[in-house]
């Protein structure tokens, strides 16, 4: 049992969009194949891995350093007791050796790339969906029947007016979400209250909408926007300010009542643990979003799981960014909060399965071994695009 | 004026030794040399840049994005308002322009390397040494006349006696170096102490001896040889956890009574403020280690200062990890408290001027314009050999 060949390919997520923070026609994706002699329904199991929007692909970085130590690992090194599959803690040892500790970004980008192959693999060798793979692992087999998801749009776009960003909510809500989210800070509080009560209008309630500033706003600026939100009551006030400054998160905590989420820019579990340890974050209300496919993949995910379990967090708090499969099975596999979803953006990376609809703000997981990419025809004339 | 030219290349720094944490077998260097079209003694000016160790070659980084951004840039939007020299805040901007907030590792190298280029270049077109540009402009011309430099050494190595590691610090004395350093956490604490008194019986005196756990220990272990080191007064004890562990560098700062030193694994203004806010470091005792070569040049190093200023921290409490000549000019320029050196280590990237030897414990600098890499014969021949 082998890794006969690990294949990378850098693909473009271009767009016009904007957050409060960059623009989106640069941003690329690094999609890995991890193709095995393993043999399954006649043909060699291949995993896939892609990293989520956001950071850009690792594709220097997997050539300089992380491709060439899984390459030169021995045949052995990288399989489990039993010698009957892969083990993902193995790769990962091998992947992370010669690395330092501390300066957690791009790298672990990379090894999350590489992270979701192995675990789509392995659970594809297992011929079991992932979720239930990690379910039987983890959780006396008991995996979700659904997973909360939430249409993360409202960016920022040229010439975007008031009623185009009604039409998009809109059409968020036909498609069966009950939560959207938009973007904000990127506008004055102004126009962005304007934004928000367009927006307001269409769903109804402010607990059916959540909004990010990606970061973007000093101390004033995000207590200024939290005393206007304050009333609106929404889901969640998402990442008001620098993602390490917790001594502004934690003013924010004191002062505004309702959900703050963020995480999304913590890439490991020792930045993951320093947001617990002095943000002021609620474990009761407020949502984390830490995204395993840029912070060292589901091996590193589970050890944030574990430090959140000695901080008395429940997982129900965790609502991972990136929109991607991978956290949808872990949502159902080990019982979080939810997942991220982007309809019509970032496709194909951002879709579920074709034949499962999100209903009620709930989407169901298809019964394919792996991750289930393949149950997605976007990703599927993707992956064997690139592979042909 | 403009930037006719950069270019990039990966240079290795293989060594058998390794510290606590990583073996150096693997080790690179990014050396870029950022050719201009301005004129200094009938030739065009050249600004080279370079990381120092511990982290690697940001050569994928580099060529995926940062170089482009430059190379894509206007001509005049990286000058300066009088438009009569390259302007290193604005070289920073247009990198770091799409690049969102968090996660600062490797694109913090990449940044870095082409920072301490930019400031090489700016240096020689206004022809002086940077650290008497640095002086005049940040602080009324007044430069140190020299510089603390302590000897950073003592690895692991395979078969070496304790013999072997008394002569090579005998070496470093001999050099004219009044401090040294050695790693510790690669071995027993048994055998650790051993080699601790090994060292001693040549420096004499605790204060000439450093120790460096590279982030290995848990806190049981860090305490334990807090305990064992304390009687010894050491110069300080460095990296004894993880880096990002401020919750146990705050416990051993309560324990242990003597200097401790910490930093060169973080990687950002926002990453050091945190080390300062909840590490509960002594301002009027411990070191901070931030080299800017890793941490996205001078321009965030600068930030750092500032930083530390709001928070009561006197930068002679600042001796950069990295053993080059750019920190060298920053702690001659700005008034640091010193810099890491590894003679005969890291060749030609750790050496300093040919013609001015450490004595006493301190270095004095060329009066070369730029930051000074001509006046070392080794690191000369090795940019004359890269650009030929």
């Amino acid at each position: 049992m082998k890794i006969e060949e690990i294949r990378e390919w850098v693909v473009p997520i271009r767009s016009d969009m904007r957050n409060a923070y960059i623009q989106f026609s640069a941003m690329t994706v690094s999609v890995v194949a991890l193709v095995t002699d393993v043999m399954r329904r006649g043909r060699p199991v291949i995993g896939y891995g892609f990293n989520s929007n956001g950071r850009y692909a690792p594709h220097g970085l997997l050539h300089d350093r992380f491709l060439r130590r899984l390459q030169e690992a021995s045949e052995t090194s990288v399989l489990n007791d039993e010698q009957d599959n892969f083990d993902p803690q193995r790769v990962w040892n091998i992947l992370m050796t010669g690395e330092k500790p501390g300066g957690h970004g791009e790298r672990s980008v990379a090894v999350g790339v590489l992270d979701m192959a192995v675990w789509d693999a392995v659970a594809k060798i297992e011929d079991k969906p992932l979720y239930q793979m990690l379910a039987d692992r983890y959780r006396c087999g008991e995996a979700e029947d659904k997973v909360f998801v939430y249409a993360a749009g409202g960016y920022y776009a040229p010439g975007k007016s008031l009623t185009a960003l009604q039409e998009e909510m809109r059409r968020y809500l036909d498609s069966g979400y009950s939560v959207v989210k938009m973007k904000i800070g990127g506008a004055s509080l102004e126009e962005d209250l304007q934004r928000i009560e367009a927006v307001l209008e269409i769903v109804g309630d402010g607990q059916a909408l959540a909004v990010d500033a990606n970061g973007r706003f000093d101390l004033d600026t995000a207590l200024a926007y939290a005393t206007a939100l304050e009333p609106l009551g929404l889901f969640w006030y998402e990442e008001a300010g620098d993602p390490l400054d917790f001594e502004l998160q934690k003013v924010l905590c004191r002062r505004y009542p309702h959900a703050m989420a963020t995480g999304e820019n913590l890439f490991s579990v020792q930045d993951a643990t320093n947001l617990i340890r002095y943000a002021g974050l609620r474990p009761e209300r407020d949502f984390l979003q830490f995204d395993c496919s840029l912070s060292y993949g589901l091996v590193e995910y589970l050890r944030i799981l574990s430090m959140l379990e000695a901080h008395g967090w429940s997982r129900r708090r965790l609502i991972p960014h990136g929109g991607h499969q991978l956290s949808l099975n872990i949502a159902a596999g080990l019982g979080l909060g939810g997942n991220e979803s982007y309809p019509g953006v970032f496709e194909p990376f951002g879709g579920w399965a074709d034949d499962h609809p999100v209903v009620g703000g709930y989407v169901t997981l298809p019964d394919a071994p792996g991750i289930g990419f393949e149950t997605n025809t976007g990703l599927k004339r993707l992956m064997a695009n690139l592979m042909a």
